[in-house]
C-alpha cells in the first residue's frame, strides 16, 4: 500500500502535468502546481530541489509509468511476436488512456529542460524491453537496425493512433489495433 | 518574386513560432509577436483578426510549407514505390531543416486552438499525396487501411528519426535514411 508520502507526491506529479498542458512550462510556477495539486508550495520544496527538478522528475515518472504498463504479462519464454504483441497491446491501452502524459512529454522533449534528464536512468526502466528487441535481432526475427529506428515505427505510430486530438477520424476499435500490429510487425521483421 | 505583404507575412509567421516554442501559446501575445517580428502590433491586426487566427494561420502555412516540399519533383506517372521513396527524402530534409516547426505544430496539435483549424482546407493541399495513396491502394501496392494509418507509419517516423531533439542517438546518414526507408514500406506494402 502506498504511504501519505506517495500519495502527496503523485498528487503534485498529476498537479504538475495538468498544469503545463494547460499554460505551459513558462508561465507554471511552483506556486501554482502546488494550489493545484491542494498542497503548500513548502510541501513541494520536501520532495524537489525546484522547479526545474519538478518538471523532469515529472517527465521521468511519466516514463517510468509507460514501463510498468508494457511489462504487464510479461513473459520472455514466449515467440518473440508474441512477447512483442502484449508490449503493443499494452502499449496502446497506457497511451489511450493517459493521453495528458503524452502531451506533457511531447512539450518536455522539444524544451531546454530534456538536457537535464538523465537518460541512461530513464533506459533502465526499458531494458527488459530492449533485451527481448536484442534477442529478436540476433535470432533473425527482426531486422538489425539501431533501436531508436525500432522505437520511430512502432512506439511512435502507437502514440500518434492512440491519442485522439493527433488522429481524429480513426476509431480505436479492435480490427484497427490488430491491423495497425500488423503494420508494425511488417515494418521490423526481417 | 514576393512583395512586400508577403515579406512581412512571413517575418510574422516566423516570429509567432520562435516565440510560441520559447515561451508557450499562453505567455504569447500579438504585442509580443509584433516585437519578435519587427513590426507594430497594427501591422499584425491587417492580416490577422486576433492572436488566435494568428496562431491558426501559422500552423495552416506550415501544413502548406511541408506539402509544397513533399511534392519537389512530383511525378506521378513512375511506379507507385519511387513516387513514394521521393516523398520520403523530401520529407526528410524539410522536417530535419525545419525541427522548429514541427516543434510549433506539435504544441498546437495538443492546444485548444487546433479545434478552429478548418481540416478539409487542410487536405486539400496533401490531395496529390493521398490520390497516389489511393491509387497504390487500388493497384494492390500497399495495404488498404485508413489514411491516417498510413501516416502514423511513415509521417511520423520521419518526423521523429529527423528531429534531432527527439531521437538523440541518431545521425541521420544516407544509410540510416535508406534503412527507414524499408522499414516504412515494409510497413504499408501489401
Amino acid at each position: 500500500m502506498r504511504n501519505k508520502d506517495e500519495f502527496k507526491q503523485e498528487a503534485i506529479i498529476q498537479a504538475t502535468v495538468k498544469l503545463v498542458n494547460k499554460i505551459g512550462f513558462v508561465s507554471s510556477s511552483v506556486a501554482k502546481i502546488a494550489k493545484e495539486a491542494n498542497v503548500s508550495p513548502a510541501t513541494i520544496y520536501i520532495y524537489y530541489k525546484n522547479k526545474e527538478d519538478l518538471l523532469v522528475s515529472t517527465y521521468v515518472e511519466i516514463k517510468q509509468k509507460l514501463s510498468a504498463a508494457l511489462l504487464k504479462n510479461f513473459d520472455d519464454s514466449k515467440p518473440f511476436r508474441d512477447v512483442f504483441k502484449t508490449f503493443w497491446l499494452n502499449g496502446f491501452e497506457f497511451v489511450s488512456k493517459n493521453v495528458e502524459y503524452f502531451q506533457y512529454a511531447d512539450q518536455f522533449s522539444s524544451s531546454p529542460f530534456s538536457d537535464l534528464v538523465d537518460y541512461a536512468k530513464v533506459e533502465k526502466h526499458f531494458e527488459p524491453m530492449l533485451l527481448v528487441l536484442q534477442k529478436g535481432i540476433e535470432q533473425k526475427v527482426i531486422k538489425n537496425v539501431p533501436h531508436d529506428m525500432l522505437a520511430a515505427f512502432v512506439f511512435y505510430p502507437m502514440m500518434i493512433l492512440s491519442n485522439p486530438k493527433l488522429c481524429k477520424s480513426l476509431d480505436l476499435t479492435k480490427d484497427n489495433i490488430e491491423q495497425a500490429f500488423t503494420l508494425a510487425w511488417d515494418a521490423i521483421k526481417l
